[in-house]
């Protein structure tokens, strides 16, 4: 293609609201341009960028047995009432009054998928079954940020799959689970399945696919010794080693005035001349669980409480005069014997005894133990993971790293299917059976984004050669006719051998192009100078690699394609 | 593939809700599903047509320079009130409440894409520019029907030509319009670009493409002889013959109580011995035009009123005691002294004289002439076209045509750029102009339908080779394990060959794997039969041109490539 047929304007400017590279890259190549707070038109470049992450993943669901389909953005709402999800998922989705009733903007198909091709697949003999659709999906996200990362309207593949019981669902699983890797592996990411929290989709095991990026909004824990992953929501810790730490023959009562919080408390209490380290004081938080009883949550000082799903902390409400919590003086003694459920994190018996409140305005307690002083009704794992934390396989230190979600995928077992009435099929016992369903979801649009981040090069960008905008950029460093014409049928011979070409043609000097297309990407460029050419020549830059090479003319097309081949192009 | 990996299932029984052939036979053959009322699903085998034509549609576009997008279905409500459609077009607007402002559904994307790459175009050196998409749109459709015919989410690929004056515009157009016609004939339609009338979208020269179908909601007038064509709602009339009457001295008032209708008038002036015939009364209707002035507006009394955009009928309140109106007695005399203004068709001047309303209750007047008694203002041709109306061009007769509109191309001028902030581009003199427009619409998601309904074949389909969900059908009839392998392996020989073929491989009796493959639709069928197979011969079936050949084993790659051929493909 010519560059001057090709409709873009890059901009010297860094939009004013850019917080990230990508989307700084991404609106001065003019691949995008905001038409509202997260809500992007993707121009020519960034089409073309899309269409071709599309095209992979269709190839890969396709290997993997996949049949895509195109369901509807509106739904009715009746349908999400079918599974709870229009309340459930209420602040995300979008309504649609119109004139033949009331509509949501799908955020997610589980729901659509199994109305659309459910009753398709009403007999055990048309399972196992896999759909997926590249479409347009909607969320009312309340803060829209990082250009094509966290938008309102994007771009998703999202594929399902129907199987007759647990053990098939499994198999279905695994086969999406390894065309995701190769998709992320042929768009040129190293991402990383971890265990993740399951959130408003639901379903028991199930993976998201991490991107290390130092722009990333989530965490991962890592364990280089086993290679445990998950996410921090999901991740667990292992034991660490018990303290060791003098007796106490029995909990004393320190008068600790104004000192409410973790830090004040210790603090207080040293000052008082309590044996207390910093690690020593129990952090006790008030909260209801999934039925709604009051639960006191005991996890150590230090620590971030990760509350289980469906439990939420108590607000003032739980602090009346008349109820047995002072607050900022919580503790667990004599708590059981007023009613309250104690739930505890194991990591509260790696130590023999606690500091913590004393149920009293301006009192700590110092040497409260577990079944001596207090009982616990339930250990739960509720510390959220931090760095250097003991893996829960093997023990060794785990590490945190940030990263960026770009793919979750989700064993549902009969979650949708058993609430819904077209959610059925005929098994081979004569009987009618919910589906064993699996979810799976790639974000196309945010994938543009993630991939911009990591392949940043020359304060432009250098894309994948699989889903570059253009493979490679004819570039004159010159403006005489001969240059001009070598270039243009170097072009079309690379483009006869199926390259995706950018024939710089629009008479811009040297320097004015190159930046315009060091904000293309193309990872080859090919440079046609006047004084290279005199002596047959022209300079082949791998942009991906930093290399240059000089390369005789005839060679071109054999050069290109061997450092196409350097840079990772897969052969298929 | 093999039909075992195919997510399809037939029924037998028809939609209860389905009107016409092809929303019978696409629901029947699993192609697709209704989520609501006029929203449909695209099932696996749906989704392969559609992608077929999107990129026939992407091809022939990408060939006229085109350059494809992707622009947003959110539109903040802001941009709209732009131009006003907010107003015009808010019948069919879907509104979103969000947390971030109230947004609207695209139902078209003019104002969207003049947001969107207007920045880009700011200067004449960046014209001309061609963009599209292929892309979901919403309308707030009250009376959906039709299958895939009439919805309120569908597929469309619009495009807009942005350039630099009026004539580089037509220039544009001219191109798109091209591309337009290659697409139809890709597509195995017989499509007719007629003029027509603008629309909610506005602008001057337009043109609807038509597909002549039985089923079809729209009209055109046609003519054989010169080649004019029209959609109803813009075709225009040539001058008839001239009729002779008895001339007439004076009009003459006739009592005619209680006859307020054309056609009772005439039977009451007749009853009183006046000469008049069946053509001869005047409907005269009390309207207001465009600037909300109350005009008179003549016609024949035969024809239907066709009143030009941003006029409307009057209502009761033009017909109070007070005002010059009797309400069934209207007629034209004095009415330009009662200050009222007076359109007519040039029809009127097809006759010398009328009968018509006296502006007195309970009586007509016979004799009317224009020009002697009554004087027209403006002369506009309101008369909606009948078949055998004079053609405007050469004066043959006329002909209506049903038919199904499947794209509307249109000239828009500066109608939408000059009103938005966003559309203009500084000219080679250094000023700021708006830019000069065209905009492109074809129904993606209608044309799966509109085709569907053209090939019909033995209660199901022959889909044209070019958008076939399967080109070729490979079809065991025999459950011998040579049968199923021949078959296999033909099937294998054709895929190698780039054909999109179908593997019967369900061990379905041949009767029963035949009516699924029907609805399946490959215009080509190779049928293994036992008997035949032993002599070395499969059957070869050519559904669209219903032929049926015997084929050598050794020759079925050729043989399919020849019937290939004859069925119209093309050879690019």
């Amino acid at each position: 293609m010519r560059a001057s047929d090709l409709v873009f304007a890059t901009q010297r400017e860094d939009p004013r609201d850019a917080e990230v590279a990508s989307h700084r890259l991404l609106v001065r190549g003019g691949y995008m341009r905001a038409l509202a707070s997260g809500v992007w038109s993707l121009l020519p470049l960034g089409f073309r960028v899309l269409e071709r992450i599309g095209a992979i993943v269709a190839e890969e669901f396709d290997r993997a047995g996949g049949n895509q389909l195109l369901l509807p953005a509106l739904h009715p709402v009746e349908l999400w009432q079918e599974t709870g999800r229009n309340v459930t998922m209420d602040d995300v989705l979008m309504r649609v009054d119109s004139k033949l009733g009331s509509l949501v903007l799908g955020p997610t198909h589980e729901e659509a998928v199994i109305a659309a091709v459910g009753p398709d697949l009403a007999s055990y003999r048309s399972l196992p079954a896999f759909v997926y659709q590249i479409q347009t999906k909607f969320r009312d996200e309340p803060r829209a940020r990082f250009g094509l990362m966290r938008t309102r309207e994007f771009v998703m593949a999202d594929g399902y799959t129907f199987d007759v019981d647990r053990e098939h669902m499994r198999v279905s699983y695994q086969r999406v689970y390894e065309a995701y890797l190769r998709v992320y592996r042929r768009l040129g990411l190293k991402a990383v399945p971890v265990e993740a929290d399951a959130g408003a989709i639901g379903g028991d095991v199930n993976h998201e696919f991490m991107v290390p990026s130092a722009i990333g909004e989530d965490h991962f824990a890592s364990c280089r010794a086993c290679g445990y992953q998950a996410n921090v929501e999901a991740a667990r810790r292992g034991r660490g080693p018990d303290r060791v730490l003098p007796p106490i023959e029995q909990p004393r009562v320190y008068a600790t005035p104004g000192a409410p919080g973790v830090r004040e408390a210790i603090a207080a209490l040293r000052a008082e001349g309590a044996p207390v380290d910093d690690d020593g004081m129990l952090k006790c938080m008030v909260a209801y669980d999934d039925a709604g009883r009051t639960t006191l949550v005991l996890v150590p000082g230090q620590r971030s409480v990760r509350l289980p799903r469906g439990w939420r902390l108590a607000g003032e409400e739980a602090f009346r005069p008349e109820g047995p919590f002072f607050l900022g003086y919580v503790g667990p003694v004599g708590m059981r014997e007023a009613g309250v459920r104690i739930v505890a994190d194991p990591m509260i018996r790696e130590r023999p005894w606690w500091a913590t409140g004393n149920n009293a305005e301006g009192e700590h307690v110092v040497g409260v133990r577990v079944g001596v002083d207090f009982e616990v009704d339930d250990w739960i794992e509720v510390v959220e993971v931090v760095d250097g934390d003991p893996c829960p396989r093997c023990g060794a230190p785990l590490a945190l790293v940030r990263a960026v979600e770009v793919g979750h995928t989700f064993q549902l077992g009969q979650l949708y299917s058993s609430r819904m009435s077209r959610g059925t099929f005929v098994g081979e016992d004569g009987a009618t059976h919910p589906f064993w369903m699996g979810c799976y979801g790639i974000g196309v649009s945010r994938l543009i984004a993630v991939i911009a981040e990591e392949y940043q090069r020359d304060g432009g960008l250098a894309w994948p050669l699989e889903i570059a905008p253009f493979q490679v950029a004819v570039v004159p460093a010159g403006s005489s006719d001969d240059v001009a014409a070598t270039a243009a049928n170097i072009a079309e011979e690379l483009e006869r051998m199926g390259r995706r070409v950018l024939l710089e043609d629009r008479g811009l000097s040297f320097g004015v192009a190159a930046r315009d297309q060091e904000l293309v990407g193309a990872p080859l460029w090919v440079v046609v100078g006047a004084r290279s050419l005199a002596r047959g020549e022209v300079e082949l830059r791998n942009r991906v690699d930093g290399r240059t090479l000089t390369v005789q003319l005839r060679d071109v097309a054999q050069a290109v394609d061997a450092e196409a081949g350097r840079i990772g192009e897969r052969a298929d």
